[in-house]
């Protein structure tokens, strides 16, 4: 649904997808194979050649259609493609893929792409973030009536509201920050994660070698079937997409024809009704916050995919392969309506002085 | 991600993305137009010669370029639509949409695209069922040892375990028809849901007739803001899914190759290893355990977004357009799965009887 | 938490948590194991004399302690039960719970405590059913103007609104009488669950027996490793939850001071605020949605408890005894507090009728 | 129902229950509003002697049924509390939660809660840690086969595997120690949290004072409507206890009968069956599971409760109420079990060599 061209820039923005797209999958795929095999040949276990050669490959020389077919075949897509590599190569030995298991290359791909997809984030975040200190700066001092629980409270400045806004986005970004640190790791290990395969020493330092090149951490033993750090990363950005959605709530109860404190700048046609020409529907608010909600649940559904069997389970796993892409994706797609929204926002300060006033009148009237 | 050339026949099926396409969505869109069209003029309500027009028009009469930019000014795609629609006809005054709303022509469309997803489902688990059976009469009166809570129990004859399955899959059959009676009905009002706009009587007499032609049940006063028929849907679905998903698991626990009572038949290269030349790994079973947890998991994100505010709240209902689609989707990604996995099992009898003698010596022994 | 004297009766009613208190439970069991030894005896599987004599037992011949402690050392509680009724009686070469494993006590009592707690469902739905025909008759030809997406849309009768709410609560009403003719299961069957231990025939009569008796269904073979019917109706609870929870946010939104078309009665010193002395806040419909959103969340997580592994599982099985009686218990909270909304509800026409007139007022003025 | 006697201690820890008990938590109620008196007096805001005589007052004299009879009044415990401690110190003026709202009691005092909440489970963690070690110590160089995808991959060390489960609960421990950084918060700032009420500068010294003296930290403006602190807390534990579930589902399958290269330590009685004397159920990992499941299913639903409306609503946020102190019990619980776990668990080094012989025994048929 989120890949019909009618909807899809509804629901993520085109960068994201393009970081979490089949092309870019299988590329991280076809890196990780190069600079494994790079590492390796200077470690002296494969020939210099092979990885010299294997670079020399992308995209464009996989056949994708026979790659399909394998990954049908074979349940998994990286047996298809390493004998892609290999043929191409002429490697009737196997130097690709030495000592790797289909896992050490999907995980350290996914820890490329979701590396992408938090800066991408940061990015977005940054955007937003501007887009509320400008209303900071432009209408921060207009006093507005609270409210608390659906009632009238007392007044307050826009500014405190908006300063909120800020501050739980900035803990947001950290907890995202650190969750990278903890969950953007390499996975090279063989069958069973342990780099038995390898020579006294060498797989440690290949591990380690391949994680500085490539920009990720090092955990050891290893998290093959440990996938806690995934979950931190797709709950830091569940957790941010509650934010959001609570953001573009309350935007979105402050635009409403009741209250009209805020509003979105119209432009023809925009959030036209197809039944009542007079409306003005308050579309960035309201797919803000139906998108992050979408965000928030998907990566709620993270924590089930912890439950590895033994040393790792398909029975798991493979739920991975559809919740991490769709959390940055959904995520993506609520931070950009987010953005948007802040840039489109204006800021009625004579309702909002109205609104003040008539509760202020009702405290005075309930008073007596 | 479900969308991806090298996965998604892994995670739906090819039917139930045509039935779920966007091709589909625009042509049920368009479907109900027509059948508000036929029986408005039907009603008198609009001109004969527009409604027997507008039957004439087919999808490939759509700019879809158009109707995508239209999506993205309004936020919503039937405006856009009816806009086409109108011009195609020179209907200048605007007699298609009459009396309708955005959400009438999207929410009947729904009802008829899950009417068409249930009856997928409902033949994919005929399939299912006539599989177990298969081998309930090949091997039911086989014996193997029962295990509960992990551990070695009684014997039992797979027959029963088998029969279990049937048992459970046959509830989900029953309650899912049931949902369909609660949840698959028509949205005919207008922009309030009331069918105010209608002359005494024929709103209701309109809404009747179309429902009764698609196919569709009534509810009245309307469903416009009462998602509970949908979480009806969408939920048996999720329910179903979770017993795919312990079926699945169980299958594949007994196919371990600490138990080996069951095996896939193998074919040449299927569910190889990249790393394990001797590995048989168990994919159908696997595969329909993982696709099953995902389309229960997305089934419970229904719930949430039966929170409608007042009368109708885009805010929650766009998170509709993504989660019903879905967990159609998964579900009938883990159905195929699960049909494939009885045609390929293979019962290993002998294994069956060894584990069994082994635990009933070892039941012996504790007995001293 | 729930059981806090200062808040229960927020959470949840009394009767429903007398209903699934352990006293309760306790009494279940026994009534269980009770109505298992007068059927055998009937059959002639152990004498009449221990089956009368169990029949003068009661929750007072129960030793408490014991029981605890026996369950702490055993992981279940039915083991030290029986111990204590075997004892009670002398009955030495174990009458009681012939034939009889300690799920088919504690999922056979469950359903009991089910049926229970439904029925008190079904009330409290009828006072709610009530309570809003209550208004409908009052006020149900009033105008207001109708919301759509938070803006001002177009007029609709109050009755409109209500008789919504009506169909859904009744269709609500269905689903939860269906899910219980699915779900609402003996379950007697030994070990794996499948009568083996009895002589030819007398199992399945037994079975029929005690299910008459105690006025539940039967399935076969068993449904000791397939829980469907316990999310059957777990789900419909927490659709039913989805459902109030959405009614309560509207009338606390129809509450705020921004709208004011509705207010619960003011009582001295209701919904007071500790810092703002001219604040009534609305507490039955503010309670009614969180308690009914926690009992919404609470049934979704039935779904993943159903993946028992073989023939059964504690480590799923054992999150049931939690998730079902806190899932009635959070259900009787909703549906209290939205019976008592509505007996203290009341309809503001003078602010339905200013708040229409300036909408269209508004609406005229955005014509030109 | 975690509440039963009979239950209790298989669902959270003695500990954990008296940091989370009504006593508790009323006792923090009371210690936060002693504290700010006394920040408050010092500043001169009110009298010393009003502070001093306070801080004399303890649970003891609270008239728990007249709170209970305010709370169910007001919707609030705090507007009774307040008017009790006034009550008893003759306080006609207010100088008892002078310029303070119900929210800044209990989000201050939740705060505390959760910080010996989460030592209690860093000392847990710590006993689970230390018990992991003594196994690896042990018995960290015997081999067993690796099981990939449920089935016999190659040979590792018990140590690795081991080494795996400190790695991820180490993690967990970083990821509870930053939440708690950034969630465990002072809230002092009055009805719409912006400390309006205090003189120039006052309100700000006051938070910080008292964020100083109960060891919590400060964020600015508040966190009254921002509940993402709690959501990373509590999605902190969340993850641990998926890690729980993992760990204990392992530790369960290597128990069963197919595989018994674990056991629990047997001892009289535990684990025995209803129904079949020769069973030794696995009580710890099994209870350790179903435990931690329920924490983290529990966790899960504390995202959608961030979505307050305007500055604060008590529709979502009575739902921490539950929620919170759920996931902390039922978190005690799981890791009071996986401690216990490995206390108890005993090595079956014959089993891991007879398995894995077998194992490469069949890889050298398959070879052939």
């Amino acid at each position: 649904m989120l890949d019909f061209p009618l909807y899809r820039d509804c629901f993520s923005s085109p960068e994201m997808r393009a970081a979490w797209s089949e092309d870019a999958t299988i590329e991280c795929w076809l890196r990780v194979e190069q600079t494994l095999a790079r590492h390796q040949a200077a470690h002296g276990l494969i020939p210099e050649s092979v990885a010299t050669a294997l670079a020399g490959l992308s995209l464009a020389d996989i056949d994708r259609h026979q790659l399909r077919e394998d990954m049908m075949l074979v349940g998994r897509p990286i047996v298809g493609l390493v004998r892609q590599l290999r043929e191409s190569l002429g490697d009737a030995q196997g130097h690709v893929h030495h000592h790797a298991t289909t896992q050490d290359i999907m995980d350290t791909a996914l820890a490329l792409q979701m590396r992408d997809g938090l800066r991408q984030i940061s990015t977005l975040l940054d955007g937003i973030l501007a887009g509320i200190d400008a209303h900071i700066n432009d209408h921060g001092m207009q006093q507005m009536i609270g409210r608390t629980n659906g009632q009238h409270a007392v007044p307050l400045n826009l500014a405190t509201k908006l300063e909120v806004w800020k501050s739980e986005l900035r803990r947001r970004a950290i907890c995202i920050e650190q969750a990278g640190q903890r969950g953007l790791n390499v996975q090279i290990g063989g069958p069973v994660g342990d780099l038995q395969a390898y020579e006294s020493g060498t797989g440690k330092a290949i591990k380690a070698g391949i994680a500085e090149d490539l920009g990720l951490h090092v955990v050891e033993p290893h998290w093959q079937n440990a996938r806690d750090g995934i979950a931190d990363i797709v709950g830091a950005i569940g957790t941010l997409c509650g934010t959001l959605c609570k953001i573009a709530q309350n935007v979105n109860l402050l635009s409403s024809s009741d209250i009209a404190e805020f509003a979105e700048n119209p432009s023809p046609g925009k959030g036209a009704s197809s039944a009542m020409g007079h409306k003005r529907n308050q579309r960035a608010s309201e797919f803000a916050e139906a998108v992050a909600r979408l965000g928030r649940q998907r990566a709620e559904q993270i924590g089930e995919l912890a439950l590895h069997q033994h040393e790792r389970s398909g029975g798991t796993w493979i739920g991975e392969w559809v919740v991490v892409p769709e959390t940055f994706l959904l995520a993506s797609g609520a931070l950009s309506w987010t953005e948007k929204l802040f840039q489109i926002l204006s800021i009625n300060k004579g309702a909002m002085e109205r609104n003040l006033a008539n509760a202020m009148q009702k405290v005075r009237e309930q008073a007596h």
